[in-house]
């Protein structure tokens, strides 16, 4: 059921959808560069470098409720109608996720803050590559969603397992440290925290996934029902 | 801008509403019910209680479909206007994050269940009190956005802070324990994980408040960011 427009309205509301996808990529690209600047300033030791993720959220924040607005407008004004219909709320929900992430990075950083005036307990191997995954699923289900890729959305999925399973071989290993020299508690539990935010990052990223999944193949895949919706289908 | 319907479209449109609100309200009953039973598991010691939780999961996941699809129908169908509008695109947010507090309370639960193999690390006083706020701001919550309650809601996010503290304390006085015997680090870790998840899902009823905040009085304080908008105002 595809609502007819008049074309000069198509063409108009084409524009509003890819201004749409820009400022959703807009606000992606924050949130990497949050993430990247939280953990390089762990990884690096420089606590300027947190500064600038926590600069990051108020942008972020912004452009969270600037693109609430615009997709508010865009049903009100549009009715959008099917796959339109699906991508607009789907961007309500994305947003959401972005903006929780970008919260995950200011933990991060705050944790950075605190490990960097404290010795390094050990040399940062795994929680770099954790960050580099779950940025690269940031970007890549952002892509996804403006392309209705759904292939890459599921390799976006697929990726998450990955970080999981480096979070707990984090969390064994300053197990490890914890139960061998208690002083190196209050460090490890930072790191650990630090591992945990990452393994969300990740899972929103999923969440987007799943969503992308929804509206490109009209399936719902997030709690592995297999329905298939094939009359919402384009 | 209010748009006109006929009085009969406006009475079905109006039950269809009132459908909705029933649902949002049973979703959020059976995750209250999740997360007692999840937390009475880990109290009581009694790992039957963990497997409610884990069953009340697919019935969370069956109701988000559901009212996802409940909601983009009445998107596409009644086209609905301001308040409204706010109403059914904030239900697609809620339903996300009442799912979301599911997936903790089986994690909650899961945790549980291997405290339970272990002998009692110590009597459990905070996290029931945790669990018994993070419950009646999930209910709450729920009435403050059926009742488009913004009193209400601003009672939900001002719990948050108690939830916090209380886990601040857990997590202190877990350390304790953790650093004076490295034997307790495990069982340590896992309330320490219960702990959290209690914390996330007075998170996600804070979010949910904020939503509802925004949706009554239009006002967004989400991001402390005075952002009034008076013309979305009905």
């Amino acid at each position: 059921m595809v609502k007819e427009q008049e074309p000069i309205m198509e063409t108009h509301f084409q524009k509003e959808l890819e201004e749409l996808k820009k400022n959703l990529l807009k606000m992606a690209t924050l949130v990497e560069e949050a993430i990247n600047n939280a953990v390089q300033s762990l990884v690096k030791r420089d606590s300027e470098l947190a500064q600038k993720a926590f600069e990051a959220e108020d942008r972020i924040n912004t452009m969270d409720i600037a693109i609430n607005t615009e997709c508010l407008n865009l049903l009100a004004l549009r009715q959008p109608m099917a796959a339109d219909l699906r991508f607009i709320t789907s961007a309500l929900k994305i947003i959401t996720d972005l903006e929780r992430m970008g919260d995950q990075a200011v933990n991060i950083a705050e944790r950075a803050v605190s490990l960097n005036r404290e010795p390094q307990l050990k040399p940062y191997i795994d929680i770099p590559r954790m960050a580099e995954i779950a940025q690269t699923m940031v970007k890549d289900v952002l892509d996804a969603f403006v392309n209705r890729d759904s292939k890459l959305a599921r390799s976006v999925c697929e990726r998450d397992d990955l970080v999981d399973g480096l979070n707990d071989q984090v969390v064994r290993e300053l197990l490890t440290y914890m139960t061998s020299d208690p002083k190196t508690t209050k460090s490890a539990m930072h790191l650990m925290i630090v591992s945990r935010c990452l393994e969300r990052i990740a899972d929103h990223a999923t969440n987007i996934a799943e969503d992308v999944i929804f509206i490109v193949d009209a399936l719902v895949i997030k709690h592995h029902a297999d329905t298939q919706e094939n009359d919402e289908r384009r």
